[in-house]
């Protein structure tokens, strides 16, 4: 039991406000012996970090994180490893305009009512700015489950949707153009799209995909830590996500049971993967893929009613460092979240047959 | 950490096979003081028992739960509650022909892979009937947190799906159908649409919305046990269910944010809800929708290829008392998973402030 | 969190007051592919049944247990295991006479002021029965971790205490006396000091020592796992205990750095072993040692100045079915819970290192 | 499940190594609104902090506490409170010495075999440094449940033994002294004895007893979760400790159940309190006191045989900065910690009752 702990065996714990100096966290049950790339760490926290290119928020950022412990002459030691990363762009705001106001659609509001009290600067612990824990811990999960491939793409944003199956595309074009989308006709629609919505003072939603592949068989358990279940709520747990499905979906309902069941070939493969390479909760080793949808950035550069902590009716605007679209800037956090689970659930699962 | 507990302070831990002599489970952390009503335990148990109408499976298993402890003159007590189904149907069943065969899209193919071993007998622990135990449990968990109101029903079968919100709906007549869904006109379609695959020899998906009404602002947490993160991992957590979403859900992905936030009233009541009455995590006081995807059953009645754990090629065919379709007997399962996170966080949230 | 659990990986959750029809557990996160003996689980529940010699309660219980799930073909599967011990001596008490009365130096106070009810009836879950439940899933336990042996022995009852130090002791001797004693002529003279107290209808405290053999190195975590910390607790969750040291526990204090510490050998093994097996919190390979202090039983069967919950005078006296030293029973519990923590962590370390 | 967290919904996890350049730690489920004296905060750490008096080690550390999140205008917000402590005496030690020599009594032989690596800079995450991060969480306990009264003091050092009860002490007599023993004559003579224990290149043992007033009644668990089973694998979880007791203690052994139960007077309180405050694993009321075993130092100013990682035989002496007796300066870990486990159960009892 942990309001700020995720993970089972392999467990992080956070800390940090937006606006404070410092945020960090603990990763604890990272086996020893882990020989660790940094620089592979970092690399994934700039994918994330702001400033990045002209479609995400323009606050200069950059994120560099610093281990502190539980890494030893390049390897892990077994120990807790504790890691920050400083706030540099931390400037005396003047927030005396906003302490008290609610702004629609964010957390303000029920911090409020439910603490009685909120670092109102920047949203403080509600800010997404808690992600870059979650991909300094996944980067290193990565590295611990080497041997399994995540690919996470811009699958939507808006109503711009990729046709193409994840089987069409070429996933090491997904970092050649700045919204993260592997078909690159669509990445610049996309990209488009989201200028356009930004100029407008306004924001967008979108979708993001993620693939699995090389995924061993016998992850996930049978009843209340299936495999699906848990990367669910990892997605769930992402500022702005309205929505989890994998395999067939929220489509799969239209379907009979002929046509979704997946027939065995011999080498106890499928000819199809309606599943989405999970079934009873347990990974069968085909690719597991799913999707998350993410609704639009609450902060919009137009006047908006709202009230503030009294009840008073005032109008609020934001100021001008926001997304248009988070969806960019989350496909690090999404692949993070699924390093954190399989690398869990890969631990696990060496405890669980003599 | 545990595999086959679920929840926080109220915690349930479950056992048993489908075809095992007894199932049931243990309830803990339940507060001592509340008075049960064992007869509206039955009731929502009746309400997912096997054989209960034509369009469900006919098999006959009265379901009968038993309370062991925990409960004193008709009250609990504050310790733990034990609680058991004995399995009245257990026929001396001749299983040599499937032992060995894996189902298409079952878990028999995962558990053998995982741990070598599996009880093949209905599928032993993969078996939906597992979720009678998370009914009595939720059972409990309604009573405790009785001001709140939880309606689940089917939303769609197939493509017929429900136009309706959810607004315009008289929860009142859920239970007036078999299929239970409170649109009667909808309602008498989906059942022909269900007889109609049943003839078939085949099975089909669907969706269940589930309503949340007077709910106390304040409950989930900003981080790791989002209230609508801990629902989303436990719809997950039912058997068939391939997706979730919440307000807007994935819809809200193609909406922009001057259209999607929601303005608030000057009582902190919004104007609109796509935030599905959760905000950072944290419960507003709005009502909480959510939409849960169910796959059609994997047992059909027709003849499927499939392999055996050789690798062998085989065939296999349902035999004849499953669910066409799984929908109309989950709406009980999924208000139970409904009741319990809401009642763990309800307890939880008597922590978080001074 | 859980009330009602033990462990970590390996968890045994349990439920049933003293005196309900059924008690039992679930034991979760065993693996698969154990051969269990059911026999030898049934004799660890014969060691601690009540009635099976002259110096314990005189009550009537088979104790039998029945395992209902996890367990297929004689082997475990890797679900939960649940079991039952059915209570076949629940005869229709009248409790009439006490169920308002708090008997001294029992639960029965705390358990009225902490839940504002109790189930009165042979101190409902406040009493040792429970342990029975560990005694099972302690059993499955020593099946798990075979290749380390666990033996614990009554040390003293009383003022009598054993001067030999494990090493002059033969423990298959243990089961060959009443009293559970290695040394026969010890084990003579507390027999008959606890027949001596039992005719004053008192009771007298004892103390139980355990010792594991065998051990593998490495088992046990650096900060808040230590290996003897866990078993710290595990013990005295027993009922009745009072105090716990490992190692040269309490008589260690008075020592000096340069008598206490363990030279190692060149094999790793050390020439002395005060520290008790244990350095830093993990094993080291030499042997576990460690004692537990057992109060005397509160019911005696003698007259006492009492209160009732309306806080007026009263007097109470036992009746007659009660151990007058708990310690006899209490030795297959020591090692039960012992078993318990082993197996866990024996799982955990499975995880700690590439 | 965490390796290196404490506690239940009151949780500390903590990082760190005694050489690295930071430690620290994030208290999770602290509840808001608790207005913070970070005075006192550091106060609890001075009292445990190294160069403090004559009789500890001479290693000179402000160990300064830094709070970077969860406090906001003083008082705490319900997020996670992240704190770090800063090495200011990080020097470029030369270690090339002892890099692979395992000293007697040390975790260095068991975390390499267990890690198969360690961090051998002043023992890594084995050094009692470790334990500031607890006194820090544990200092925000005590403010969290400032209405009860914890105080722990010296009652022995070696041979020297305090012989008055605790209700004849004055606790605020126990800071006025170097050795934190309330009672002065025995203060002084156990000053004496660490003197001349230091002069000799040697350690010796002792004991800290606590003692708990002011206790609400109700805390603590039936089974799983005693009361005083959490005081002590708190407990035996500081660096050194051998044993615990609590109540009677091992003496309560040697006693008859006539004697050692507590007779209720009307208000409920007991006459006698041999139970030590709490009765069936819930708090009574009454006084809770316990007494904690501490071995003696394992590094001594003497020259030691012991062996390296290859198993060779090799010497060590320790050098000079050590504590030649650890119990004057864990005296504030033990109320800390006490602290954090009371704080923990007084907010599950929050949710335990209707």
């Amino acid at each position: 039991m942990a309001f700020n702990s995720f993970g089972n065996l392999l467990k992080l714990t956070t800390f940090g406000e937006s606006h404070g100096n410092t945020m960090g966290g603990i990763i604890d049950g990272f086996p020893a012996g882990v020989s660790i790339d940094l620089g592979a760490v970092q690399n994934e926290l700039n994918r994330r970090k702001p400033g990045q290119s002209k479609i995400v928020t323009q606050r200069k950022e950059p994120d560099t994180v610093e281990f502190i412990s539980g890494i030893f002459k390049g390897k892990t030691t077994g120990t807790s490893i504790g890691f920050q990363i400083k706030n540099t762009n931390q400037k005396s705001h003047d927030y005396s305009h906003n302490t008290d106001v609610y702004r629609p659609s964010h957390a303000d509001f029920t911090y409020d009512k439910k603490f009685g009290i909120r670092d109102y600067r920047g949203g403080g612990r509600s800010s997404a700015r808690e992600t870059a824990n979650w991909v300094v811990a996944g980067a290193l999960a990565k590295q611990l489950i080497s041997f399994i491939s995540i690919n996470a793409y811009t699958s939507s944003v808006g109503e711009l949707s990729m046709e193409k199956e994840y089987q069409q595309l070429d996933f090491s074009k997904t970092e050649s153009n700045i919204v993260r989308c592997p078909d690159e006709k669509m990445a610049h629609k996309m990209i488009d799209k989201i200028k356009e919505i930004r100029k407008q003072g306004d924001t967008i939603g979108g979708t993001i995909s993620c693939v699995v592949q090389n995924m061993p068989v016998g992850l996930g358990e049978p009843i209340f830590k299936k495999l699906h279940a848990e990367l669910g709520k990892a997605m769930l747990s992402i500022n702005a996500v309205k929505g989890f499905e994998f395999g067939s979906g929220f489509k799969g309902t239209t379907m009979k049971g002929s046509e979704h069941n997946d027939i065995f070939n011999t080498d106890g493969s499928t000819q199809t993967n309606l599943s989405g390479g999970i079934q009873g909760g347990i990974s069968n080793g085909m690719d597991i893929y799913f999707r998350v949808a993410f609704k639009p950035v609450a902060t919009i550069m137009q006047n908006q009613d709202t009230i503030n902590s009294k009840g008073e009716e005032t109008e609020i605007m934001g100021k001008g460092r926001h997304d248009p679209c988070v969806v960019p800037r989350a496909v690090p956090v999404v692949e993070a979240l699924t390093a954190l689970v399989l690398a869990d659930f890969w631990l696990l699962n060496k405890t669980r047959k003599i």
